[in-house]
This record gives C-alpha cells, structure tokens and sequence, in this order.
C-alpha cells in the first residue's frame, strides 16, 4: 500500500507517469490510442456497449439542425421511460454525474435554504458537499456503512428539520447499498419539501419509478448501468421542480431584451442553470451551451438499449448477473459486506481476508487478466473490493471469467480458497435462477 | 423570419419537433442513428474530424488505470503545444467550453472581487454573465460591434478599475473579430491582475501564446478550429493563476481527513473547483469527477492532430481557407462585415442583402445542398450570415462546394449574382497565395 497516492482508492498501480513528466519528454505526437483490453468489473466505470461506441462516432450535425430538435426530443422520450416519469423536463446535462448532481442542486436551492441530506456512504457526503457549495445550510443524519436508513428515521428528520429539499442517494456504490424510496415522496408533500434522488449508481439496474415514488429531481450518469461512457448526466425535473426552478429563470446577458429583466434570485451558475436548459431544449430553443453531438449520441443508445430491452428486464438481468457474482464471490470463501437485503443488484462488496493484500490482488487481476476491480473510500478503503456486474458487463461470461480469474490470483496472494468454488457457486445459481 | 423561434438565431427551419411532441409519439426505441449528411460551413460546430469521431469510439478503460493516467499525461502535454504554454495546470474541463469559462472564472474570482470584461461581440457578454454569476463585481467598456479594442483603452481601463482578473474574448464569433492580446500581460501584471482569455473560436486557427502573451488562463472548446465535437474544454493556468486558486482549496467532503480544514474561502462550484481538478490530474489523482474517457481519447486526437500538422501550419492553412472564402464572398457581390484587418482566420460575416430571405437562403443551403451556414446574435441577427471554415472543414473542397451552393441560392432567392463570381474569386486567391 505504501506505494499508492495517498487517497487515490482505486489505483493499482502507482507509477510516476505525470503530466509534467509527459511534458518533459517531448510535444512529438503519441502513437495512436491503442489502451489494453480491459474487462471493467469494479464499481463503474464500465465497458460501454459496443453500440454505444459505435454511437459516439457518428457524424456530427449542426445544434439547431431539425434532425438534432429531432434526435434531442427522442432522447428526451426514451429517458423518460428509463427514470419512470412523464415529466416533460427531462433531459441531459453536457457533464459528468457530478455534473447531473450540481445542476440540479444549485437550481433547486437559493442560498440559506435548508437541505436534509441523510448519508449511508461516500456519496451522502459528496451531496453534502455540493449543497454547501450552492450556499445551502445542510443537515445530515447519517447511518452505518453497510445499513440503509429506515424509512420512518428520514420522515422524522424531514419533519424535525423542514427542509426545502431532502437529497437522497438511492444506490451508494462505496458500500453497495440500496436505499428504499417509496414512501418519501409524500412524507416531503406533506411538508413542502422537495425530493431529490441521486441514481447514478442505480438506474436501469434496480427498480426506480420517478413518478410513482413522487421524486422532484433525479439525476444519473451513462458509466454504470447504462452500460455508456462517463460524460453526460441525463436529469428529470417534475413540474413542481420546475415552478420553482421558474421562479429563479432569467435571461442570460447578451440575449437579454427590452422588457427581459434581471432576476435577482438567478441561480448561482449559468452552466448548470437548468431553467437555461429548459429553454435550449424546449420549444424556443435559446441558445446556451453548444449541446455535446457525440455524447448526446452516445446517451441516446444507452437508452434505446434498455427500452428495447424493457426496464424491468434489465433489472432483472442485474439481478441474476449480481446474484450469481455474490454467490461466486461466497463460494470463493470470500465474506459479502453489508445487509444484502438492500444490496443493490448491481454491485457486490467482499471483504478482503486478513493477510491478503489488496495492492497484490488487484494488481495481478488487471496485470495478469486485464480485469478491473475496485477497492472503496473513507472507513472501507484497503478492506473490500467492489465487484460489479453492470450494464454491458450484467452477463454470464463476464461473472464467469471474473470468478474464475479472482480464483487463481487469490490463491497466488496466499488465500485459502476452495477449488473451484466460485465458479461452481456462480453456476448453481443461474441454474437455480432459470428453474 | 416569422416561423423562427424568437430568438434561436441559429434555425434555419422551425418545425414543432419538440420534446413533448415524442414523448406523446411513443416510448417505442427509436430508428437507428442516421443523421443527414451536412458539411457543416457556420461559426461551429464544425464536421469533426474522421480520426477523432474513429477515437471516440475506441474501448474505454478505468478512471486509475495506468494506461489512463498515462493518456491524461499525453493530452496534457500536447495541449500545452496548443496552448503555446509550459502550465504544468493544462487539462480538460468535462464539459462544453462554456464549462471551462464558469470553471476559470469561478476559480480565479471570490465573491466581490473586480473583474474587468471588455465586450465587443455577444461573447464578451457571456463573460459578464458568467462572473455576475460568480459573485463577481462586473465592470465593462464597449466596443462597437465589427471592430476590436485599441489595446491602450483596455490597459486605461485596468488602471481605472483595478480588477482582480480581465477577461477577455479573444476572437468572438458573432462578430468575427479577433481581439489582439499582446501586450496585456504586462499591463496586467503590474496592476496586480490576472488575465484570461477565452480562446474557444480562436485556438488553433490564429496565432495564440499563452506564456509569451503573459496570459494566466485560458479556456478553449473541441467544436471550431480543433475539429472535434462538443462537450470537452481545454484548459490552462499559470503558477500565478494556482497560487490563487490554490488558496480556495480544499479537500471534498467525504474525501477530508484528520488535519484536512475546511476552507472558508472555498469555490462556489464542486464540478468547477479548478484545485481539485489539479488534484485529480496530478500526481496524487484525487477522486473528484469520473473523467469522460472517449471523450478525453477525442480531445487527445484533435490536438495530436494539430501537432503533427504543426501549430505554425495549421494557422496559415486557417488563414489561406478563411482568405480565399473571404474573396468568395465579394465575388459573389456581398459586402463582408467588420474591420477586415482584425478578423479572425477561420470565419466570415457576410452582410445579407436587401430584399433577400436569410431564412429562405440558409434554408435552401441546409435543404438543397446539405451544408450550414449560420446568421448571428444582437444587432446583427438576420444581418449577417456567418461563413466558417475551420478544423477539418478548412479544406479547398469545402470552400469551393459551399460558394457554388451559395451562388445558386442566392440567385433563387432573387439576389444579383456575377456567374461563377464567388469560386472563381476564391481560386485566384489559392492561385496567389501558391504563387
């Protein structure tokens, strides 16, 4: 371990490549991109669909060009049935998750408002930080890494703090959890709160209904069970949302006219302004950001996958893929972190036996099988390695393979493990699945 | 003009293809990618490049991988050849280039800090939107639209003002004007300023040094002469520009540890937070975004692209193209808008004549021919017509097949024009510059 960065969770291997040594050596051209094969089964990011890829390279068209309204409104309709929503707000942010998570935090909440963000893992914390961020007083409660709040702990809290917006992680992948939602949507009615779910981690791959569940936000990213590339934040915003998202709305400087006036609760960004980004993707089509072609693409194909699939198909093949991973992971001899009654299907968290090195391990699984795992953040990092079966890698061989390979590379750090247990275990539980 | 959104100064054709419309269509997977055929002739986005939409769809890897950290190192030092820069702090915003102005101007400016915009297009606007928004006290001067700044009134101003950053747009699309920056780093410097530029529609298609000129930001978008897609900012600090923001820094909540302080000072943005972006790029690679990997393996192509072609080269192929397109124009009888002497290599304004239909003409060249060309914002909306070539469309063919378009267009659309004028200019003026 001492070897790696200090904080760098999931780096293998730490070598002195930076970008002032790069620069050091020379501004000749590189050799064209030729990155090793890789199978990506850590926690997201993962192999992006080849459809996908294919996606991302096709030609560009102009961002007013009928056929880009056109391809903009499908992606809007297909997103709809990925998130559950009839919403009419619901789009892409040109960004990363992260990205999905502050626009739709700095436009839902002014400063000095009040936001109750209960944590159950690394990315409770990083709602947290965001919220400060846009000026927000944020209260947290917090449960144990492994747990799920009960749902009647986050009503008490609603009640007690009456916060403007309640922002929930549905699935933490830092401790593979799963947080129950159902349920939450009216406890904010009632109190005139709005709920927010971050679903970066969970979405297309464990059940999520925006509407049924009255979620007034929700925001995502294409790298996990969407099977895409990292780089877009497909976001739904409900008509409530979206009034008061209105109430903050102006024009942006140098499109601004006669009878336009300044709005002085504008909200703090213009990039993540999301009244700006129902103007560009609305009817009047306002000019904005110049809308990323190639990802939007990309986006667009992450999202025919599953509708051509059906939702609740794709969450069931997560859930056989991620079951028969867990069984693999146990069959191994390896102890499965946290309450796996609320596991999301995706993702699975084994403990790391005592004496064994996590350095060593996940090093010869990428070295030696080109296969990425992941270690985890804060109080679990160095003592679990996340294990993902998600989106394009949600299938047998890749399960499979990752067992069978974990196998040999643990017994080569020194671990007890049974003969090819994990494998057997993985197998007994699709056929158990398909009896 | 009365079908056109209000002010979507880019559509050419207004058709009630909205959102809500498919949504009301069906949930159905749409018809495979297919989008028309353009060659894309405006002020950006332009084509890109057949070898970066090809690196757009090359496999992914994970966000630690070696090979990864080995890619962002390359594209670092190869931007820095762009840049014309030695900035250890050369990176990718993951985000259209608005993205990497918000993140610039949130980064380098506290609240209540001066910052200075010098606005002579509808950029220089957006400036000023972007640093209101970041808390900023905003202070302007004008310049008429069609002309750029003696640089003595700008330094007059640094004298008056003593702001904490100048922005300026280096070439502004919607006026095709390129401000000459020379010089300011001086001024700036000894009035305590920082300096940045915005350098989006001018990088890589005109001269730009950001260490010689003294600049200590400057961001930069794929979509015009880089010949790449939207969605990705390259971008570049000084050691003076992160020494400032290195004293907004801090560690992201969740990521904080014993003896790590919460920063008062910190930025106002998580996405933006230029400091943990150095952290994520450099030797510690601190968790902060997922870093959207085909579109970093596009934004690496676009530069390597530049530096094999040569920086020097690639502005003298900007300037013949942008040259010979310029002569295509009078000779089909326009008049070319702005100070001719200031303008920027890679596109055009072209005054629309009366009586003729800009919508009649950019519409017959999208519907009948397939290319795009663009009007613009403000006071020259309907006024002019933009005429670009730049990145992968700087090429002969590109310029010839969009004056003979033109020609044909503008003749049906009942303008006066000289048979073969607009080609027949252009191939004089490749004839003299080979001469």
């Amino acid at each position: 371990m001492t070897e790696m960065p200090a904080r760098a969770a999931d780096v293998v291997t730490a070598r002195p490549a930076t970008a002032v040594d790069a620069a050091d050596a020379a501004a000749a051209p590189p050799r064209p991109l030729d990155p090793p094969p890789r199978l990506l089964m850590g926690p997201g990011p993962v192999n992006a669909h080849p459809r996908v890829l294919r996606a991302s390279s096709v030609p560009l068209i102009g961002q007013y060009d009928p056929a880009m309204t056109a391809y903009m409104a499908e992606t809007s309709a297909l997103y709809r049935t990925v998130f559950g929503t009839a919403n009419r707000e619901t789009l892409l942010v040109n960004g990363t998750s992260r990205a999905g998570i502050e626009a739709a935090l700095v436009s839902l909440v002014a400063p000095g408002e009040r936001v109750l963000v209960p944590v159950f893992g690394r990315f409770g914390h990083l709602l947290v930080e965001i919220a400060k961020r846009a000026g927000a007083q944020v209260h947290t409660i917090e449960a144990e890494w492994g747990t799920v709040f009960d749902p009647a702990a986050i009503a008490e809290a609603v009640r007690r703090v009456r916060p403007r917006l309640l922002a929930m992680v549905h699935g933490d992948t830092s401790t593979t959890m799963l947080q129950p939602l159902d349920g939450l949507g009216a406890v904010c009615a009632e109190y005139d709160a709005l709920l927010y779910a971050d679903v970066t981690a969970s979405l297309g791959g464990n059940v999520f209904a925006a509407d049924a569940w009255g979620i007034d936000a929700a925001t995502a990213g294409l790298q996990k069970c969407l099977g895409g590339p990292s780089g877009t934040a497909p976001v739904t915003f409900s008509p409530r949302a979206v009034e008061v998202i209105g109430g903050r709305r102006q024009i942006e400087e140098g499109l601004r006219e006669a009878g336009d006036v300044e709005n002085e609760l504008r909200i703090g960004s213009n990039y993540f302004d999301m009244a700006m980004l129902f103007d560009y993707w609305g009817d009047r089509r306002l000019n904005h950001h110049t809308e990323a072609t190639s990802a939007l693409y990309g986006a667009r194909e992450c999202a025919a996958l599953l509708v051509e699939e059906g939702m609740e198909a794709a969450v069931r093949r997560h859930e056989l893929h991620g079951s028969a991973l867990a069984a693999g992971v146990r069959g191994l001899g390896l102890e499965v972190f946290g309450d796996q009654r609320h596991r999301m299907n995706n993702v699975v968290a084994a403990l790391i036996p005592d004496g064994v090195s996590d350095a060593a391990v996940r090093g010869g699984m990428l070295d030696e099988f080109g296969i990425e795992i992941g270690t985890s953040f804060g109080p679990l990092r160095g003592r679990v390695w996340r294990i993902g079966a998600m989106g394009y890698n949600a299938r047998k061989d890749a399960v499979l393979t990752t067992l069978a390979a974990l196998e040999q590379v643990l017994r080569g750090a020194g671990a007890k493990v049974p003969v090819g247990g994990g494998v057997e275990a993985a197998r007994e539980a699709y056929q158990g699945a398909a009896a």
